[in-house]
């Protein structure tokens, strides 16, 4: 079945992201992996073909292009070609970033950040959960306190995605006892005097990711790395959610597929027993399930995108969709993975590698809890 | 969400069924449960209506109106008003048996048939499954002996819905021993002499639906009665798989959102250990799967119908949205159904009965198994 | 694998049982589910074979044998029997009533009580279920007003097993507003004024069985029908969870190891596409699957048997019993079933009443949802 | 509930081997993480203290206890200091290694290999799996050639535990053509030429166990070598099947056990949205359903470890135990793992570690899908 919500210009970007990934990135992923980071130059390098913030305007060197499907193809064009943390530290950056750093900045701040972010000089990451609140946004305490024309931040971040490569990280802070209002978005720059990086946490899968712990002591950031106003932070933060999620959902539902066609190659070309291992009925069932859900997911996310990009997705559709692609992705990875054997166990197959990326994404961006929590309060509210 | 795929047309006619449903069948549909059949005046009330083949042409007494959306609004309509047997009575006659009856017949079989066909007075039936076949549609016995300008027909067939009621039935015979090319469709009528019908069997749920086992004893059959070719009825049957499909998936869909629906009623209404139930997290968690569940079902179903629709829609296509919607369906009910606790027992709770309906949903028009054979065939063919 | 844990004595207990089941019973049973209840003459044949209330002292007509394994011995004879119904019926009257009216009673309530009991002419029900509280023992609203010499009741209760039949109705009261401490237990006896019976419920299995709703209008009940100390009922309630949970269990377990037997019967009989239905891997598979869960499960029903005995099985290790095996047991009977298509769904099969009964073991006797926190507040308590 | 099967006996060895995980392992074992193998002197201290080949008869060094409880113990113990790879370790040369060494051996091997083995001087492993027969042991390819008083092997085995530290490798090799009687066993030696090893295989767990593809080029391998008689190895094979899925059960058992009490510290101890993890409904069902697993799998587990013992175990319910308790201890790290919200993918925790190690167990000693195989041929076979 068509999925028929890409048009000529998405098909010409997939091409273009292709040829990058596989050309000037797969050959490399590995070594990413066993360094457990992206060099710069790589997000340099993406930023001169466009594949970075397309959603800023012309002024100030993007392509005002505000089409999720572009987001969807990159990400699936990464997991296509084996390069699943490089996709996820550039969806960070388009995805997660680009609508804070467009949305919310002041003109001056545009100048200063766009044109680098465009270009990949200047690495985004956002800053959001601490080592003691998890998915409880509303409950951090890293403190920034007012001085006038700064701010004085204290306190630390845990599991921050690009945590070492980052320029500009948005981060979450606390500007007054408020429970909601009282939370703020600071952009802290590198090389902010007390702004400093954990060590890069090992994880149990996307090796190539950087992810880290910052902590901040004494931090003296200038009002004007205020993003929006100030008492707005978890407003923000909830109204950018819809595309988090999605952002989340569609690398799900690509990295499924893509599983299921290495899956489909590998039990057509392999024997057990006598025959192909594609010939027993638990694989053909096993095939025909994953098959299956992966349908009928993509046809959920690709609707979704659709009404993400005419701004009408609610937080509750999103975190179907992110909570759904997740638990979707993991049941399907886990069955493929089975029909590997002992190989699917060692990191050398791909298929291995992405069941251990995969474990992470029905936690992260909010678990599969706290989305249950978002649906089901949408439903049960009068 | 917008399901988007409904007009005003649709949702006109959703409005006419909504009132016949509410109006003429409810009020009396536990009598028909009791009774183990619909009185065949509903089929033609229904008739009147223009609620019966209206993909039947114009010059015949239909609309002319082929499109499934409107199949799809008709079985919603009933599932809402909780008399879904008589919805899938229904069903049965206009989404099964009018492709074969409008599609494979001759002139003068149009002629006879068709104008009573769509005024309800004569109710269709398609009957396939025979006592030792199963879900194996090649593996049919019953045969048709050629005997010039006439068949002499010997067998018989289980599980068919509208047995009793149905005054053409569109049987598959054997007409030579191949495997597959040696199948025919004839239609046997009411009153054929030798035609005989078994005692309305006892199910678990569809209490409404007569089901009967039909039995053929030196029945003549003259072959004006043929519909197509001799040897060609594998095909044809193959050929109505993805609308057949279709059917089942939207009812299944339909009656998990009714069911959700009056959970989520039940569960804000009641209260247990001093707050509604609905206040629970694990009630909430169950809600926040079924309502994902749902949402995730429709785009897929909803876009297969839009396919089918086109001409496009292929059987393995078709075979994921019935095993899913099928087994979707079953999952949903039941946890709606645990949360009534010992009333979702009781069949005078429509969840109950709903339940017990559902059961069939993963056998009927094909088993799970069967479909992921389906699936999986069309993956794994060179 | 030998099961270890029953003795001569049970298994002449069995062979006993054994043969009232299959010439007094089973020949009968399809005519009890039709007639909703299974007459009073079984009670008093099993009455006179001794199975009835043989944990009963012998001095009033008992037989003395607290030895819960009898109890096991008798549902699974029934199971096996296809006449799970009257199994139920008579493990309401031994396992759950027994232990209030031998342990909380006076001499003078055990004369006028127990050798009726035993002999089948006084058939037991407990009454705890209210309309409005479900699994919320402790919610229950039936008033007992103390007049001095009697109590007044007033109230109802429903989903009462064995309601029809009832003499002896264990009745849970509240004598004061005291949420726990406020609840106590009555006789209340056929034939009392203001005691009536409502309707015999429909429901989706367990057809043999009378599930009736009790009202009690200023029914006058006399002191020397408390059992036990006013005010203690809920402690008397929780004092017997553990029997009570063991009791399902044991049925739930029964009931499955009954079905794979019937089912691999079933597809090592039948054919389907030129082969045994057997032979199918996905048959294979599940076949495998069903019988690894029975065999887990009865390793852990039979110690906790043992455990029962031996007066050491804790309220959270009988509730892990009970949650398991009910739906270990949903589980198992979804897979059988699901193996005979669409003979699964037609009542005659036992496979089909097998699974329409199955479906409340996860509700009735405290909910699988009300387990999981008895079994979860052992854990976190301090 | 007491597990009951364990004696004094068996509480002392647990001590003792519960000093030396916490003394002399647990301390370094993230450097034998790092390192990607377990020191050979830590095998020679485990010998010192009795840990080691405890089954041999005295007469060769042993402790002369053949009971499988002892097995158990030390495998718990390692799963409870978080050393799980140093314990699998162990289990391989004990469990696996032991009965081939003392069951299938001269007099003159015995005096060669047991008193090494015992003393952890010699390691063992064994070499059933091919790069292209997966679990099809049958399907081996490893030839052994007999030249007279030797053989000359060729071949390649892959996915060999302790596969570089090994010194006596039991190696399933083809002596002849036919299937099942074509195989043969032989132990080859460290330092034969012809012997080398792969490099250790990068796995997604289990990170301190060499694992390694072992690679055999003419290899002289003398008559001396050979195991019991040639051509029976499948049937040696076989014959262990049961210990050798009991070795993985109680593995698998133990580590569940061992993660549902970090679990509960875990999130007792820590709070998300003002009030500890524990306290949520969602958290409390699933610690409620982690330990109903356990409770159900330990009193299989150890049933049929007592069955073990009296040689009364037979490959079909070994295999309902390795396939059960693998597939129970999957579902409940994976719900531990996901309580832990982001820690939970941190390798650092280990609940993280032991999630990626418990990810081989389905597959490891035979996967899910070889082991319903097994119980279903011992079902449906006449």
């Amino acid at each position: 079945m068509e999925r028929g919500h890409y048009g000529d210009d998405h098909r010409a970007f997939a091409e273009l992201a292709r040829g990058f990934v596989r050309k000037e990135v797969a050959p490399h992923y590995l070594d990413y992996e066993a360094a457990g980071i992206v060099p710069r130059s790589v997000f340099e390098r993406a930023g001169e073909l466009g594949l970075l913030g397309f959603a800023v305007p012309h002024s100030y060197g993007g392509l005002g292009v505000g089409d999720f499907r572009f987001n969807q193809i990159l990400i699936e064009e990464f997991m296509a070609g084996d390069s699943a943390g490089v996709g996820l530290n550039f969806a960070l950056h388009n995805d997660i970033c680009t609508p804070y750093l467009v949305g919310l900045t002041t003109e001056e701040q545009r100048r200063r950040w766009l044109p680098g972010f465009v270009a990949g000089t200047l690495i985004g990451a956002i800053a959001m959960t601490e080592p003691g609140a998890g998915s409880d946004v509303a409950g951090i305490r890293t403190a920034a306190v007012d001085m006038g024309d700064h701010f004085v931040v204290n306190g630390s971040k845990t599991f921050i995605t690009n945590g070492i490569n980052a320029d500009l990280v948005l981060t979450a802070v606390r500007t007054s006892p408020e429970r909601h209002r009282g939370i703020s978005l600071l952009v802290l720059e590198r090389g902010m005097p007390g702004f400093e990086r954990g060590r890069n946490l090992e994880k149990l899968g996307l090796k190539s990711q950087d992810t880290a712990e910052l902590i901040f002591t004494d931090v003296v950031v200038p009002k004007a790395n205020l993003l929006g106003e100030a008492g707005r932070g978890f407003e923000y933060l909830m109204g950018n959610l819809p595309q988090e999620c999605m952002q989340i959902a569609v690398a799900c539902l690509a990295r499924a597929r893509v599983a299921l066609a290495t899956t489909l190659e590998y039990v057509t070309g392999r024997e057990a027993f006598g025959q192909p291992i594609a010939a027993f009925q638990n694989t053909k069932f096993t095939l025909a399930d994953v098959a299956t859900e992966i349908a009928v997911t993509e046809a959920f996310v690709d609707k979704c995108v659709l009404e993400l990009n005419a701004a009408r997705l609610t937080p509750a559709d999103a975190a179907k969709a992110k909570l759904w692609s997740s638990e979707m992705e993991f049941r399907c990875l886990d069955r493929c993975q089975q029909l590997f054997g002992g190989y699917g166990y060692m990191r050398e197959y791909p298929i291995a590698r992405a069941a251990a990326d995969a474990r992470i994404t029905r936690v992260y961006g909010g678990t599969s809890e706290i989305m249950r929590e978002i649906i089901a309060r949408a439903m049960t509210r009068p």
